[in-house]
């Protein structure tokens, strides 16, 4: 009971911090008419296209809802609407001061950027402590009042199923947008990223939150709850109640360690915001290191060590993976420079290098997430608890500083848009090479979460694909029988035909964006003279309505598949459809984020003056490549951690009533 | 005895009819002197490449053959050289008639298409009835011998080694010439396919005859011996010496079907190359589904209908599969047009649209392989035999048509170098329309080649794959323990890797080729207006060298690492690195082949007139889309098949040392 309280009280800690920085943010002052009419348009943009999208899932959690009250009871209903409640008014939250705060980072960046850090990192931070504030309490009451770790599993459900389509919704959404504007305006208009007369640019800045903030927000919300979930679950079936509350504490322990942290991040002399963010991630990992090993020590847990060693294993892991996975797509390396020298000879080599760097890059990472669940393993069996138990430990352990993690890359987006937001206003080039490299530490920044959240969500998934096992009681998944690869075989499928169905959809939306772009240049007379406003309306209109509708399919894929397959081949196969989907989900997040980011990197690298430079044909090449990778890192590969973690999710709260209803028994 | 010499006798049937049938294509007259001259310098450049890569691998398979004498025993270490043999011998053979049929194939045309028809098949027929003759030859010779089925997998093992290299070599030189001869022929100095002018047009016609015709003979040979294998494999483990060789018999009645199926092949009335081909193969299924039905329930073993149901199905899948498998990229379906729609916005989308597609297109034949596989357990189950032997029984009875399947498809590279060879001849319009016509219908056969290629190799693996536990000795392959989920990761990034890397050599080597080219546009004088002949032998050199030189870290590590898992992980890992591995190459496999195909075809499409039409900027961009293809279709994608097989054999050939020293056993 002293842990329970312990967590939910170091929740409200995080969500009063939270409030407390908002407050702070919007204190922030902002001068400039001409930002704050920029700020005010992607307010309402983000506003509308969240209200609409809420709306529209609300409807489909009401009828989620129901299926899971006649399915599995009452509560499980209300813990799934909590849940989704939870995730979205975190990534509201997260987006709301985002929005607000881009502007007022701006603004103070026309002082210096030793003050217009800290308006980015804070308004970041709102939306970090938001998320463990959020997640933290609700599962600790949920638990608190029922007692049942089943019914966490509802709440977790219903925040990965809101994740999934956020960040889904976001990705078509912020590339439909970007692409549009990009292919229009750069290309055949020749105006710079961010011209006021570009129709779409609105709809793009707009897009940088609802994918980068909203999403990322909702999606690392779903990757916390469900790794605590699934020690939960594991912990009902193996253990005592200590073991299932345990994760709790590890998240208050993480909480605190991350409040700590935040103190550390200050631009100090150097004036390095880089510096900065790293110096805070590694204090929150060593506070919370040392935090987590006293605790587990004095609150008198049998077997401390089997709990302490995957814990720090999987941390560490988390912190090796996210400094390592953008090694490959850094702009000082081989794999970039050899992507953009390429690009002499068109863009086709260029596709070509940018596609096999990404996926030899997912080696190391790979090879890291073995290490990691090997090592979690292992030692936790080496301290007499079990192996499962250990690697979903260690998934926790990884994701225990979410709080620090997150708010240092919704600072990335904040100042991006900040960026955007001086250039709107006509602010002096210092400003805006103060933004510039506000916005390089944030790119850092964004490499380092995207490493470090894949690898948190397949240690989650493991675990979550022994949490499922349990539940449904099978003691094995045997490759040897033919419902096993029948199943695998068919989940393989899922990562990659949801990606091609998302990627398919931006391709699709961005079409219907290019057309109106060009309509608005051809028929406003004076637009491109920058005489008169664009219609930014109808474009934030076309990407919202994109965005939705083009959700449907990969959406009730994602929901019905692992259904149909437990129904009609029973619940092995329907173990074997988790693993297969775990596998190549994996891999395709990894190559997709990483080829696209190194892509990026390559046309940056000619931006800075390799092969002739910006209006270059090898420009031309890599801008190409660009437009390529950018619904790769930024629609189809962020989308696909959920999509399997929802899968998995889904099959554990529904297992027990597909094993009894299945067809065949596999 | 009476089956096994059932079995030589229609092998030895099929030596003969191929001997006899090259006998007859080098009866028919060339009398075209450049045509001549051209086809000798494709027959030079493809024999000293062949040479050159048979001397390397040989020096490799004789340090093969000593680890595997000193390993496992000299029975095993002279299976392996006879394997590797008899499949250098096959693709040799193939190769040989084929770069000597061109010329005659366009010679003629000149007379009409119903006379030059025959003699592409027949010259393609040379190379089908070599592969299975000296396949089933070989294996029921050793079986003879030594009475052994494990002896057998020394000779799948030796053929699938070289077959991998074979097939990722040749893939690699292939599209070094053909993307070279692109890149600065046709965008550079805006000449034809083919131009005599291009100093790497010959390099580019030799590639499409190692490529295509060697490459894919060796690619079949290992996958139709392997499909034998395993059955004899599990025939051993789990039955009499009647299982072991029937998959013997079943190779033999499939000989008779396909020389019966030939006679079928003729373009008759309709004048259709296509409809003849089509013609043959559904032919040879009906003929063989007959004769295995009758023969199977006259030999008198027990269960027949075990035996003939997953025959049939594993038939019918392949059928089904091969047919459907290019309905995708078939150029008058909606994924290619709208992938060449997309073309108007240049080449990014285009290439986001024929990826996604390529993914999307990759689940219908997954589905196949699924129920495939789902029908052959359980209706083998059903009357009383074991459902991995039906499942490896359907891996044979998919292969059984090789034959015919092997001869319309090395058809397909023979009358695309008769068109070649009649544009190098100076031919007139109508000849090189016939040859023209010849060669669309040898796309589709292509087309429906790759398609049963990978549903037969996915079935034969799986076969493989329940062989190995077998020979190892353990009786499940668990998901729940960590050993099997740390292979499966590992395994599954083999595919991506080795995929990477042989397209990362052909972009490597392409730039190579590149600057030759450039250069002797540059430095010959008189070449570029025709007065002159360029050096080709430089291109052909290039190639070469590059294509061997970087066969070295993939070639290693297909071989190494099954191993290194077994020794470090133990068996159980290595049986989770294996299905890993099956899992991933199968998606790879497809999507690569189906979206490198896509491409083509969209650039096709736009060539026929839509959007503008050759030299539009939408066909620009469609070029790009159609040079990252290549790679995918030609290099990379065919090569996975292979890959994953070869790591299935050297699991299952060294497994029982790698169980005995494994240093840990999870």
């Amino acid at each position: 009971m002293v842990w329970e309280l312990t967590a939910l009280v170091a929740g409200a800690i995080s969500i009063v911090a939270a409030l407390f920085l908002h407050k702070w943010v919007m204190s922030q002052a902002n001068e400039n008419q001409r930002m704050a009419e920029f700020s005010v348009a992607i307010q309402s943009g983000a506003a509308a296209y969240l209200k609409r999208l809420f709306q529209a899932l609300g409807g489909l959690a009401c009828v989620v809802a129901i299926v899971i009250f006649v399915a599995l009871g009452w509560q499980d209903a209300v813990a799934y609407l909590l849940g989704a409640g939870c995730s979205a008014l975190a990534a509201y939250t997260g987006m709301y001061v985002a929005t607000r705060a881009n502007a007022r980072v701006a603004w103070a960046a026309r002082t210096s950027l030793a003050k217009a850090f800290p308006v980015g990192f804070f308004a970041g931070g709102v939306m970090g402590l938001s998320v463990v504030g959020l997640a933290l309490v609700g599962m600790t009451i949920l638990y608190m009042i029922f007692r049942d770790a089943s019914v966490v599993l509802g709440f977790s459900f219903g925040a990965s199923s809101l994740a999934l389509l956020a960040k889904a919704g976001g990705g078509i959404y912020t590339k439909t947008a970007d692409i549009g504007a990009d292919l229009v305006g750069k290309v055949e208009f020749n105006l710079d990223e961010d011209d006021p007369r570009n129709p779409a640019v609105i709809a793009d800045n707009v897009g940088d939150n609802v994918g980068d903030i909203a999403g990322v927000g909702a999606d690392i919300f779903d990757s916390y709850v469900a790794s605590v979930v699934a020690v939960m679950l594991l912990g009902a079936a193996l253990y005592t109640e200590q073991f299932v509350v345990f994760p709790l504490l590890l998240g208050g322990i993480g909480i605190v360690s991350s409040l700590i942290g935040m103190l550390f991040v200050r631009p100090g002399e150097s004036n390095d915001p880089n510096k900065a963010l790293n110096t805070g991630t590694i204090a929150t990992t060593v506070i919370f290191a040392v935090l987590a090993t006293i605790t587990t020590f004095l609150i008198g847990i049998s077997n401390p060590w089997g709990l302490i060693v995957p814990t720090i294993a999987g941390l560490l892991a988390g912190i090796v993976i996210g400094f390592t996975s953008d090694h490959f797509t850094d702009i000082d390396n081989y794999a970039v420079q050899s992507t953009a020298d390429s690009a002499v000879t068109g863009p086709a080599i260029l596709i070509l290098r940018g596609f096999s760097y990404g996926l030899v890059s997912a080696v190391p990472s790979i090879i890291g997430i073995v290490v990691a669940m090997l090592v979690a393993w292992f030692s936790a069996e080496h301290f007499g608890i079990a192996g499962t138990y250990g690697v979903s430990i260690a998934a926790v352990g990884m994701l225990s500083i979410t709080g620090m993690i997150v708010s240092a890359d919704a600072y990335g987006p904040i100042v991006d848009n900040a960026k955007g937001c001086a250039e709107a206003g006509g602010e002096s080039e210092e400003t805006i090479r103060i933004c510039d490299r506000l916005d390089a530490a944030g790119n850092t920044a964004k490499a380092i979460t995207k490493g470090f959240a894949i690898g948190a969500a397949a240690l989650t998934v493991l675990a979550l694909f022994a949490a499922y096992s349990e539940t449904v009681g099978i003691t094995r998944i045997d490759l040897r029988t033919p419902g096993v690869v029948a199943g695998v075989l068919l989940g393989s499928i899922m990562p990659p035909l949801f990606a091609a169905l998302t990627i398919l959809s931006v391709g699709k939306n961005a079409f219907i964006m290019v057309e109106e772009i060009r309509r608005q240049f051809r028929e406003i007379p004076g637009l491109i003279e920058g005489k008169v406003k664009p219609d930014s309306d109808r474009c934030v209109d076309i990407a919202t309505k994109g965005a939705l509708k083009e959700l449907l399919i990969p959406g009730i894929l994602s929901f019905a598949a692992p259904v149909a397959v437990g129904i009609i081949l029973g619940p092995h196969a329907l173990g074997g459809f988790l693993a297969g989907s775990i596998i190549s989900g994996i891999i395709f997040a990894l190559f997709m984020a990483n080829s696209g980011g190194l892509w990026d990197n390559a046309k940056k690298f000619i931006e800075d003056g390799a092969h002739g430079g910006k209006g270059s044909e090898a420009h031309k090449a890599a801008v190409v490549g660009d437009t390529v990778g950018d619904p790769f890192k930024d629609t189809a590969g962020p989308s696909l951690n959920t999509l399997i973690t929802v899968m998995c999710l889904s099959a554990s709260l529904f297992g027990p009533i597909i094993a009894k209803f299945a067809l065949f028994g596999f």
